[in-house]
């Protein structure tokens, strides 16, 4: 499915549209996060949680910058989520004081650094397991560690990723490994609704949330029968976060895309193009018949389509001003590494004219830059380093 | 298309199958270079070029690596190829003496570090220009920094991206514009076959080659009708520098994915898989019905699945050795971002085991990481920077 027209035309009359291309020393591609929209899009998410009366732990992935992390707990989020181990300790070092890793652990080995250092910050770190095998490294870690972990049970609710089904004999006797383990603390269940992200209508978003928040709630009755009692529930996807109500039987929401949202966010209709708080700012360096070429390609937008594969066909939407200054939107219909291809049909973009481009996964063009400019309201700009970035083990 | 069959069955019986699979540190997942293939392939390419006396400037945009740079120019390469100016600095900085930036430059000022750098120390810059503005930037950058520099006709042979229609009287006016501006000098043609990478079998690799060739060479006739002489040719895709000879006209090739290869390179039939020397080590973190969950998804290999957009539909070719022992070969069929799906198809692959990814295209994974694993000979290894990694301007 490619971008439809009507997705793109938004672009073009809305204020998303262009604003502020000129870039701090001159030199393009860069990431702009619109801060005014960042702040927008963490407050709506934590009335989102304050009203259902849920706890928000944001997912770091989306920015990996420890200021918006701190934006995030300072609008009221209760703690972060991070994925991998040296991931998670770039925040713990930098002071946040509840960091869950949401992430299997099956090398006791592999957190041990993360753990030393939530011990010398005195901050609190909590783990999922997925496996027997997880219950034991973690169980080793903390022996090692002299620490006590709180440990999830992680649910698979319908990606087919990771996780114990939720009906099996294992979910049972997962939570009575953790809760019986020297040096664990069972703490409750989660889930990742990510397939969500393949919904080809609100209503199926829906549909996903509330089957999840179900399936969670009966194996947490089915526990409790077995006498294991006191389960939080926590859940997470930003379809599910912004596209559903909060159901009733989740304590804890983990959506990470929604600081910043994308082409992905618009196409499944959980957000509007003024929403949208990252783009690239990139410079036309040539055009011909068919393409304007900016100097953004795969290397610096990813050839993502969308989040776990879903998504439509081209690269993101871009906006420009044509000769005569009338703003215009662009499929980025191809990517090399260091240029990408903007459909012209029969308009034209001015050689070494500025283009701002939407992506279509945000979390992606994260992974590729060393830092980003953050735009503030006033039209001023400092550039932030993007701290996590690489921290793959 | 899917990788087929034939060619996944290649990794579960070939040398390239499954060697050395502990990690330095047991952390995953890591890029892993294999240095005898690395020095194979590049031995080989110099080979091609030596036989054909044309010269090899390789594109580091495969590899960022200064120490592979090295082995490069020991091996007889005669200077090499970069894209955006801050990527070219890291090597000229580095010292190397004759770094050519393929890339069109129409901001005097985006090269200006870059000239301050090689004046510093006495290496030499070159440049290509692919329309009028790109020659006036070129002129302001040079006589800022009070130097001579060496400037391409950027020519587009057939990819359709960058560069001057070979037959139009832009190709003859940009050459006189170049050799008629202080402080350039006209250093002769350039072309990037890339549309090669979409080849679907090898006669068309040599077709496209061959009219690369020819196209050029008519060009420079003509231009030397117009009494412009001494013009050099230089062309370069990993595809024609393997799947084809190299043809008279041509003074110089600029191929760069050739050091590592991938899967695209299979695909194209210029690479066996024991050809293939880089590949990326992960973990197996869980398993479910239809999938093995490997600890590198898209944050780690990227979403190609090919360069410049071409390719299968999945995401790499994964060896592991099942709970016998046994070597074989999965398709990398999904990614989340920090999760690959190893699709099973009735076979087992134990959780905590490693496997061997080999990816589509090595110069987008390398894009994305830090550092990799450079493995010689003997087993023994050393963690080396990806110096140029995120030099995106």
């Amino acid at each position: 499915m490619s971008m439809s027209n009507d997705v793109i035309s938004l672009f073009s009359t809305s204020e998303a549209g262009f604003r502020r291309l000129p870039s701090p020393d001159g030199a393009t591609p860069f990431i702009e996060v619109d801060g005014p929209r960042l702040d927008r899009n963490i407050k709506r998410m934590q009335a989102i949680a304050d009203d259902a009366g849920v706890g928000l732990r944001p997912h770091i992935k989306t920015h990996k910058s420890i200021e918006i992390a701190r934006r995030q707990i300072g609008a009221g989020a209760v703690g972060l989520t991070a994925s991998k181990a040296s991931e998670a300790e770039v925040f713990v070092r930098a002071g946040f004081k509840d960091v869950l890793m949401a992430y299997p652990v099956i090398r006791a080995e592999a957190v041990g650094q993360l753990l030393a250092t939530a011990k010398a910050q005195d901050a609190g770190v909590s783990f999922i397991a997925a496996d027997l095998s997880g219950v034991r490294a973690l169980h080793d870690a903390a022996i090692a560690a002299r620490m006590r972990l709180p440990v999830f049970v992680k649910v698979d609710v319908g990606l087919g990723r990771i996780g114990v089904k939720p009906e099996s004999a294992m979910a049972l006797q997962m939570a009575q490994e953790i809760a019986g383990a020297d040096g664990l603390r069972l703490a409750g269940l989660l889930s990742h609704a990510g397939h969500s992200y393949g919904a080809d209508r609100p209503e199926t978003i829906e549909a996903i949330a509330m089957a999840e928040d179900r399936t969670l709630e009966a194996l947490r009755q089915r526990l409790e029968s077995a006498g294991i009692a006191d389960l939080q529930i926590s859940t997470g996807s930003t379809p599910t976060a912004l596209g559903a109500p909060i159901f009733p039987a989740t304590n804890e929401v983990r959506p990470g895309n929604y600081a910043f949202l994308d082409l992905t966010a618009l196409r499944l209709k959980i957000a509007s193009a003024d929403d949208i708080a990252l783009s690239v700012v990139a410079t036309v360096i040539a055009a011909n018949e068919a393409h304007a070429i900016i100097d953004a390609g795969s290397k610096m937008l990813s050839s993502d389509h969308g989040p776990h594969g879903t998504g439509g066909g081209d690269y993101g939407c871009a906006v420009g001003l044509d000769a005569n200054g009338v703003a215009s939107a662009f499929s980025v219909a191809r990517l090399s590494e260091e240029h990408g291809f903007l459909a012209l049909e029969g308009r034209s973009l001015p050689v070494g004219s500025r283009v701002r481009i939407f992506p279509n996964h945000s979390c992606a063009v994260v992974a590729l830059s060393d830092s980003f400019v953050m735009r503030d309201g006033d039209g001023g700009f400092r550039t932030l380093p993007i701290d996590a970035r690489g921290k793959l083990t």
